[in-house]
């Protein structure tokens, strides 16, 4: 039996497998330390070039993974997640390729000043370490996830989803063939072996001290169950209950296609709309127009008493319904009193995550941007938008609903640290 | 029965206790989110008033702290850290008079840019929330970490030593004079009010999701059970095991300075050294000179073989030695070969604190900088000023030493977190 086959036969110490993972992840992030960005950039390129040549086991790897989610009942959605072809490969590899374009955020001064007693002190923007993610079925991650971590100078440990345990494993021959033909270390990234749910909990413990951070990427109960047990920092991503505040000095237009976008351009992402709020002041008018245009798009409108009275035949809104994450063509609609009412009615059932005002008001609009306690606030412009290549940071991994270390989109900066370089001619401290 | 009274015989339920301290600090929080800093800064300067003003209450109760200790049989550098008298009372009005004097870190631009939509992103840094503090005997910790979380716009719940309980009260309630003074919300500073060991439970729980952050500020176990239990994030300092090494390129007289400083200055800091490493190539000459002059200054030294051979009676160094933090007037010293065998040594018995290289060879020196991983790197200086004062960051709250948000120092910056601030005019995501 190879390694892989005990270790899905459950012959072999789970505990122990992990943690030699672990010590290989910290050898190999020392080596990625002070990788410099060439060869960090020549093993993604040759990964994405494996990728395309060896397309074939690939496909072989996902139609194992595919045969058996169809055998396990598995639905439509699920299923169009986990599959690849040709298209989707190509795709993955070109991601590889962005990555390699960006900016290598490791070595740059992020401050530098000199204090009184003569020293001058750098702030220099390091790697982390070792970062694990553990993730759902989209076999995707597994390479831009990977790719991330090593161009920010990480090692990283992936545990992917059971599902997609087959096609994962084949990415990730390519990533490995990539980093070996750039003088790499295969260990800079390390697919876990296993789909025992026990290697996750391991994980959780933080491998004897050898992880530095736990990223999960998913549904909400596996960023749950990471953020509850895990033992080493975790930046993670929970709800994004997402509102769109039409004020009385908007422009109704304006406001009409920002909340069609915000809501309906993709409905499954966390930056889309879950609440549009509209002002008293002009609900009138601008309630029915602007939920009358998300309801001609398609969209289920949900209303609290004052909005059923502007839109007769609309669904109640319960109390639940303000802080539901419907991630669907559904949307709670409130009156409220004012900007001060917005702010009130997000702060009561907001998770911090993205919210708009759509105002002509310059003071509204500030008001609002100062405010709300949020991780994005826009004024006119679409909660879409809460995306990390949007904000010109090229690929992220995710966006932090935290607010320690990274808060919004997660890419390449926010996989790393800092630490302090002082130079000195031999100064004591008096 | 007060409250208090009733508290501190348990006759009331302290986990109700605990999420009444949350939802005040969560209201607080929000009233010190934008007050400016001329309020924030009142609310200080009329704390020090009060402090001085109150100075025979403090003394009081601080008496009745030094009574109940001494009656327990605490020690004298206990009871030290536990009294206070008119200088240090004073000592503790000014530190609030010294964050008054500081910038205010809310409300400021970190950076800005456009992207291709043709948004306009600013990232500007904003208070945490609420965070938790809970620390050992010295009750100055009451006013100062008090004082840096609401200069840094945030509600804190602190919760003292028992030891200091009565002290910690008085000084408290000067604060809360200082904030009523200014118009701020009392409940900005909060001091759990009771010594029960159940409180600190509440806080690693994060009292219903109030608490942004923890802070722990005392010695080892108390960081490890904050660390180990906490279901919040936690800015916490664990060891500190700095080393000094002394490269074959080094001036002598030099590292002899700085080494005695490094270690002796004050011993029982974080910052203090720990362990020597001297370069193999001139071990003959550096180290009697090095670990003689630590000798002549009080230094208990312990060596290796090769060091043992070099300076004849002193004691052998065993594995423990290397990774122990002594903070005492005992140094480990080992002999190195070069700059990668400190690398090593470093690598395998450090705490990622704080290190120093002494050597007149910047390549030497350049190499040590970029492939040291700890927080600090010091060229030709003491690990002494491993301090936020000495790096011109103002009061600090203490080292962190995990990698994530805040590494070092913790200053104001470091209590606080940035938004997404995104201006448009009607953009929609295509």
């Amino acid at each position: 039996m190879s390694v892989a086959e005990k270790l899905e036969t459950g012959t072999t110490d789970i505990a122990a497998t992990m943690r030699g993972l672990g010590i290989n992840a910290r050898t190999a992030a020392k080596a990625l330390r002070s990788a410099p960005r060439k060869q960090k950039d020549a093993a993604l390129l040759a990964a994405a070039a494996s990728l395309r040549a060896d397309s074939n086991d690939i496909l072989e790897a996902n139609k194992l993974d595919m045969d058996a989610a169809e055998a396990r009942g598995l639905t439509g959605a699920m299923l169009d997640r986990l599959k690849l072809d040709d298209g989707r490969i190509d795709a993955i590899a070109k991601g590889l390729e962005a990555i390699a374009e960006l900016d290598d955020p490791v070595g740059s001064t992020i401050a530098e000043w000199d204090v009184h007693s003569g020293l001058h002190i750098e702030r220099r923007r390091v790697p982390l370490g070792v970062i694990g993610i553990i993730y759902e079925s989209r076999p995707n991650v597994t390479a831009d996830a990977g790719a991330l971590c090593v161009k920010a100078g990480n090692a990283v440990i992936l545990r992917g989803g059971s599902e997609s345990f087959h096609s994962s494993r084949a990415i990730h021959a390519c990533l490995v063939a990539g980093l070996k033909a750039a003088g790499l270390p295969a260990e800079a990234i390390q697919l876990v072996p296993t789909t025992d749910r026990a290697a996750v909990g391991e994980m959780l413990k933080g491998l004897d001290g050898a992880l530095d951070l736990l990223v999960p990427r998913g549904g909400r109960s596996l960023t749950e169950r990471v953020t509850t047990e895990a033992r080493v920092p975790v930046l993670g991503h929970l709800d994004g209950l997402c509102h769109v505040y039409v004020d009385k000095d908007a422009d109704i237009e304006m406001a009409k296609q920002v909340a069609v976008n915000a809501k309906l351009r993709r409905t499954g992402i966390c930056g889309a709309a879950e609440t549009l709020l509209v002002d008293e002041a002009v609900a009138a008018t601008a309630l029915p127009a602007v939920a009358g245009a998300l309801k001609d798009a398609g969209c289920e409108i949900r209303g609290d008493d004052a909005a059923q009275k502007l839109m007769p035949g609309i669904a109640a809104a319960t109390d639940d319904d303000w802080s539901t994450e419907y991630l669907d063509a559904i949307i709670a609609v409130a009156v409220v009193p004012g900007v001060d009412g917005a702010l009130g009615h997000i702060a009561k059932y907001g998770s911090q995550h993205t919210e708009c005002i759509i105002t002509g008001n310059e003071q509204t609009a500030n008001k609002f941007l100062t405010e709300c306690d949020s991780a994005i606030l826009l004024h006119n412009a679409s909660t879409q938008f809460a995306d990390g290549g949007e904000f010109g940071m090229g690929a992220e991994i995710g966006i932090a609903t935290g607010k320690l270390h990274a808060r919004g989109p997660v890419g390449l900066e926010q996989l790393t640290t800092f630490k302090y370089v002082v130079r000195g001619s031999g100064q004591t401290r008096p």
